[in-house]
Formats: structure tokens, C-alpha cells, sequence
């Protein structure tokens, strides 16, 4: 796995009686894939909430589902920045199956204080890990 | 509850450690929320899937989470129609706590075959019962 | 609705690609049920966590399933009490679909602090409801 | 990792506001495990859907909860066979953190057709791999 990959395999928990993976499962595949990165950049939940007091959470989401997913596939979620701000973040994360691109997403999270759940400033500690892995990622905006 | 209109009961299961309600569960309130605004239509997924052989499947979800909910909250789904294409339709889903928006979404669903999985225009008798919810969605256009 | 019943329409996040209930999706009827159940004997999750600094959390569950369900089912969940110990409290769950019983379960939920998560003996303002709920529970006990 | 052995995450989707993970979570974490086990003995869902016809389904479940676990913890999944009968077989599976047994499951599955989801006998060729795996699983029976 490179960084930002992580391969997940669908059970029947991601499925739904119309025999795909359901819609909102790819919201959970995106999470790990996230947190993963994360923790590959030296980042990880616990740390931001009970070190710094913050946590990141969603503040927008487009999802564009391209083919259907099946039980006891094998997928690869791929997460890259896109835009980084004072307070948020922006990352474009896929989900392939081989070279089958199954499903593209924007999400954009926001850093939060745990307490107030107010905004904060992204710490420079922070940033500068995200910095590192920022990279290509070609994004096709669309109308819905 | 008006046509189009759920109230959702915040549980643990909806919730994270963050202490707030997880972002992937309002796409599950969503669904919901779409499912009985269609039985209020005389249109039930089982009839769909049984006797018409077709299912709708998510195609774009557009989300934009604007305030966070809790345990124990009673929120109110909103659906109503955006726009209605051959074999496709748009649905505009708002989730409240009393008067508060908390979540703005736009879905984009897309009629199939359960067997092929191929896409299908959508039946008239379908469709007429879907113009007759047709209301007004007012929609801020933003950008990620 | 009577005391301790609950009614759940099933939709496709409930269900998975076998074309049936996901067998987990009914801990989540059955932590809906009992928070209902609660809510009836003027116990909210939330005057629990703030006001008393506790929780209830499940120790021991015992499910049988015996029939399954399917999409758009209407289930009925209810909810009674087997047993009240000092800091823990035994429930009887039952899944129907009209008169069809779908699922048995016996759930053991203890009290913890929220902060230490170590057991708390009930408060009696609280055991004091819970007493007045106390009724007739049939459990057969079989061996795995 | 060993035969009838998973590691798995703790993410955000497997937590509530409890602070800790959610009950329901270590059914899909068993699930998973599972699927492993079953898919190191060379079995698949896929085949048993498509091939034979047949998919195993949840019909007991004994769950002990021992110790809670949380956000960013590293579990360990282990799946062994108690007992196998006719048209159904029971596993023993446990949740480890390090050397911490946090929770303690017997899982009764039953074979049955994908069509008619009666009953159906396991087929000598998966029976014979299944029983390769049969070992020591010491399991307290406990009163509830």
C-alpha cells in the first residue's frame, strides 16, 4: 500500500438487499481511508483529541457513485489533499476495484475544539504533516 | 407530518465518540426519509423491486452539514423534488431540529434493473405519481 | 403503541445482499426499543448522562432468530424487565411482525459512571420506574 | 496473523457518544472475522451464493461484554469451530486488545438456500474443510 491507500473488502455488514454495497457504506470506506492517511502522516484521532482538544469533522461531502460494488470484493480507497485552510481541509478520495474506478468523492473537514465544538486553527504541527502529502488529484466538477 | 416529512429519534447507534451524530448516519436518515416520502406517493420499494423489476440507486449525493445533532434529538427529514429526468431523479433533503437546518443535501438517484443493474427510464404510472410532489426547493449552489 | 412497544419499518440500510435483515441491525431495534421503553417511564439517556453522570451499557446479550425479515416489513420491538439487580438490569426483547415472532433476545445492561466506567448501583428515582415496568417474560433457555 | 485470526481497527463508525465502541459493532467485527476464517479454509460467500446456492445465516448468538474498547485501539478477531452439525455449525470468536479479552461470542450459523431460505445440509466438500479447523475453544457457559 502506498500512502493514502488502504484496501478494504466488502462483507455482507456493506451490503444491501438490492445485492451492491449501500450507498452510505462508502462514507465508512472514506473514514478509514482518512484515518489511515492520517496515521500514516504521524496523525492520528487520539492524539488530536486528547493531546490538542480537537477533532476533524465533516463539513461537506460530494459523492459520485460510478459502478456498484459486491460482496467479498476487494477495494482500494486512495485519499489526497486537495486544498488546505486556516481551520479546514479538503480531500479527494476514490475507491477502486483493479483499475476500475467504482466511486469519486470530495469531503471537506473542518477542525473542531472537542469542547465548544467551535472551529480552530488548524496547529502548524499539524499542517505541516498535511502539507507533505499533498499531491494531484484531478477533480471533475459536475452539475447534479 | 406533512407529505415528504420524518421525524428521526436520535439513538447511540447514530452517534460517535465525537459526541455527536455521525456523519454517515443523516445519509441513512436520508434514505429513510426518501422511503416513506414515496410510500406517502403510493410507491413502495417492495412494488418496485416485485413487480416492476427496477430499484433506485443513488448516483450524486451533494451534503453540507451545517450544525451538529446529538443523543436523544428529534429531527425532522424534509424531501422534495428537484428535478425529474428520463431515468433519473433529483431529490433536495434537509434535516432540521425545530427550526434549526442542520444538514442540506441534494440526492440523485437513478432507476435500474435489479437484474442487469442497467439504467431504465422510469415508468409513467411511476413517474406521474412523482411530478404530483413536485414543490419548491430553494438551493444555494456552493462551492467545495 | 403500548408501554414498551415500538414499531420499525425496515429499509435498505437494515438489510444485506442475502435479501434479509442483517442479523446485527437488530441490536440496533432493540437499543431503539429499549430507549423508548425509557423514554415512557420518564427516563431519557440524556438526564442519565448530564444529570446523573451514568450510563447504561450492555453486558450480556442472548439472540435467537427465528424468522427472518425483509425490506419494508413492519417489525414491532417490545421491551420488558426479566430482572433488576443493584447495578444491572435484565430485559426481555421481542421482534414480531404482525403475530410472528421474528427474534428473541435477553439483554443485560449495566450502569456505569460516564467517567470512570466503572458499574454504579441504580439510583432509586430510577430503579423506583424501572420496578413499575416489571411484568411477565416468557424466556425459554436453550443450549447453543 | 494465524488461521481464524483478524485484525481490525476502531474507527469513528464503530464508536458512540458513549466514548467507547458501539455493542452492535462487535457483531459486524465477528462477521468479518468470520468471512476470513472461512475465506483461509479456501470457502467464499461468493461460491456458496453462486456456486451452491447456499449462504450461512445468524441463528444464536451468546455475547459477553468484558472490557470496552475504543477509538484508534487495534483489536484482534479469533474465530474457532465449537460444534458442527448437520445444517449448522457454532464458533467460538473473541475480541483481544494486547493480551485483554474484551468480549467473549458463541455464534450458531445455519446453512440455507439463497431460493427457499430453508434449511439446507452442508455439502460434504465444505463440511470437510471446515472440520481441518475444528480446535480447543474453552468456553464458560454462564447464567444470564
Amino acid at each position: 500500500m502506498g500512502l493514502g491507500e488502504l484496501s478494504i473488502r466488502v462483507y455482507y455488514q456493506d451490503t444491501d438487499s438490492g445485492g451492491i454495497v449501500f450507498h452510505a457504506a462508502y462514507l465508512e470506506f472514506f473514514e478509514r481511508g482518512r484515518t489511515e492517511w492520517l496515521r500514516d502522516l504521524g496523525i492520528t484521532q487520539g492524539e488530536l483529541n486528547h493531546e490538542l482538544g480537537v477533532l476533524f469533522v465533516v463539513r461537506k461531502v460530494n459523492l459520485r457513485y460510478l459502478k456498484p460494488a459486491f460482496l467479498d470484493d476487494l477495494l482500494l480507497v486512495r485519499t489526497s489533499v486537495l486544498k488546505i485552510g486556516k481551520a479546514q481541509i479538503t480531500l479527494c478520495q476514490k475507491v477502486f476495484r483493479d483499475k476500475d474506478l467504482l466511486m469519486n468523492g470530495i469531503v471537506n473537514l473542518g477542525l473542531i475544539s472537542t469542547d465548544t465544538l467551535q472551529p480552530k486553527i488548524i496547529p502548524d504541527r499539524i499542517r505541516g504533516k498535511l502539507i507533505l502529502s499533498s499531491g494531484s488529484c484531478s477533480v471533475k466538477t459536475e452539475e447534479t
